[in-house]
């Protein structure tokens, strides 16, 4: 039995490139970047007035003048003017060309107008004051988001601003989901004394939907020939699949059986760690398989534990490791690292996390109460209030 | 000039509650849970196997038998059946029903199975070992997931189990998103020297995704009849007016005189922070009106520090506020509550915030580079290095 360490290292070792696609920026938001964008221009593109005010001569204020006549107006969205007077000036407006001939800004606030008059209530302005200089932000030709970013709501505007409407994203993985298991019957079904509803699939769409990856399900019932059937098709026509259940020691526990007769590279089969242990992991061309026990809890954490920093390392992102100090102090005995569900809280900086004692893997509830899981390592048997340790966010 | 604690006071008292409605359960991540979800049966519904093995009677057990004649075998999904003779055993999978007149599970690990008997390769078990009880985890009629929730993926497999496939949530405010700014062209143009493309449209319908909001957009020209006439219309058909630019103290500046023609009761107008200073806030009616400036850190700072606040507590999420550490000093003159940008890393269980050094308010490529707003309060002129403040995050 491998490590979590061992593991994770060889599901980082096995990615896919999955290509790359344009699409409308405005659908880009969760996706990652496969281009560097550049600054079509320079920002600002013009000497940008930043303040409502006059702008005049600074050499005329520094000569002593104090009042000007307003010779006209430089509204945002116009072409430049220009100062035919250097004793005279401009009314302008946040966001327009600085008028020619000008070098500085006075806000309204420090300027009384009247009859055509602006009089500065000001002894000092400063060369260039409220003026933003072309090119200040960034240049022409500036690289002002880097390939590989996952984009957000800040990067939507600066695509706008640049004129990329459509932008190079990474292409998602067609991902099929597949959960195992006679007691599982349908969510609209009322189930008998023996069965229950399925969840996993559900749970696993939506964490997939968290990665803006869509996927397609399908139940296949504890039957072997059925099972063998249905996977060899699905290996041809999807990049990843994802399964719950049939991967432990059960008599009907058919998929390990079942991927090697369908001559899928096992890499590894359980993983020292609870909830989770008996992960199987493998390929077939380009086919990447992660087949995780059938219990909610495990489910849920080895998707967060392996499944997201495969799809990260596959499309290129880094992502921060964080850590959180625990609380309470815990004791955990057995040989294998603790997935432990906790509450996040903050407090003066600190990242906390309290433990939230669940009932084992099966109790799916437990997760509404808690916000990530704290790894904690199996060379320990006692964690301590206070110490921190890496955490997995699922809100 | 009011502080930013008042205009958020103001802000939030001034909610609105959009109603609700049922919605299939896989549409509702990021929608705000408007019920309680109730067990429908206890959890788990039956004395539930927790490990592949054999189940057999404690008692005999521990009266000094340890091989049993395997009896039959009890799979997931099947009817529960009893052991005839409390000698023998049942081979039980993980999930299936604790067979009758059996009281403990023995995992495979721990027996040795030759010619249909089973053999314990353990000195002691503990009674009801390996079963996880009925009832344990929740009891039918328990409250599983409260109201008010933000559903994520952890709420959805719970959802699933009860067999809420559909499900009842707040519903969205209807929202329009309006830019002014004749300096503004369309993200497909080719923009003149003096013109600009226009991106905060963009970024705060970005913005309202991510809050599962979709808001539609429009651009009006700085045109007050133009204007007048269609935020008339607006005012009728929607929940929330969000606006950039126009409300500053340009000569085209025309918003605050719009609203106040048209009847809109201004609840403020400028707040003491920067960027963002003359955001102008009122309501008519059921609509309430956001008027940010167009600079554009100054819309995207205040669609976070204001109108995601307000959301959250229209719809009844609660929030955790979160602070972080700031890793240099900071000087900052104003008297002005100062959001500044920066970048979070974590270290040892701590949040830390480094300081992003934007050109000001019309520098949205610093937006790429930054992930939050530190908020930096007014009465202060220094801010040092080690001290928390709360942070507004926007990835």
């Amino acid at each position: 039995m491998i490590s979590v360490q061992e593991a994770l290292q060889i599901v980082l070792k096995n990615t896919l490139d999955f290509g790359s696609e344009k699409i409308p920026f405005m659908k880009s938001v969760g996706r990652i970047l496969k281009e560097d964008i550049h600054a079509d221009r320079d920002f600002p593109p013009f000497n940008r007035v930043s303040m409502d005010g006059v702008a005049l001569d600074y050499t005329s204020f520094q000569n002593g003048e104090r009042a000007f006549f307003i010779e006209g107006i430089q509204p945002a969205g116009s072409p430049q003017i220009s100062l035919s007077d250097h004793k005279n000036c401009v009314e302008v407006m946040t966001g327009a060309v600085l008028p020619g001939n000008t070098n500085v800004v006075i806000r309204y606030e420090d300027v009384l107008i009247e009859n055509g008059i602006a009089k500065i209530q000001l002894e000092e302005v400063a060369h260039f004051q409220n003026i933003h200089a072309k090119g200040k932000d960034r240049k022409e030709g500036d690289i002002i988001i880097h390939k590989n970013k996952l984009i957000s709501a800040s990067e939507i505007g600066v695509l706008a601003t640049v004129g990329n409407s459509k932008v190079k994203v990474a292409k998602q993985p067609k991902v099929m989901i597949i959960s195992t298991g006679d007691e599982l019957v349908g969510v609209n079904e009322a189930p008998l004394d023996h069965q229950i509803r399925m969840s996993n699939v559900y749970t696993l769409v939506s964490l997939l939907d968290r990665l803006h990856i869509s996927s397609e399900t399908d139940h296949i019932s504890d039957d072997k020939p059925i099972l063998k059937q249905k996977i060899k098709e699905y290996l041809k026509d999807f990049d990843v699949l994802l399964f719950s259940g049939a991967v432990s020691k059960g008599k009907f526990d058919f998929l390990p059986e079942v991927f090697q007769e369908l001559g899928v590279d096992k890499l590894f089969h359980k993983v020292s760690q609870r909830p989770g242990k008996p992960f199987w992991f493998g390929q077939k061309k380009g086919c990447k398989l992660f087949a995780f026990p059938g219990n909610p809890i495990s489910t849920f954490a080895n998707c967060l534990a392996y499944f997201y920093p495969w799809y990260y390392k596959s499309t290129g992102i880094k992502t921060n490791d964080e850590t959180a100090i625990l609380t309470e102090n815990i004791s955990f005995k057995p040989n294998l690292t603790y997935f432990l569900q906790v509450k996040l809280s903050h407090k003066y900086g600190h990242l906390l996390a309290t433990p939230i004692k669940g009932n084992g893997s099966g109790d799916l509830a437990s997760l509404v109460n808690s916000d990530a899981f704290i790894q904690l390592p199996k060379d320990q048997k006692e964690y301590k209030k206070g110490e921190n340790y890496p955490i997995i966010r699922y809100r």
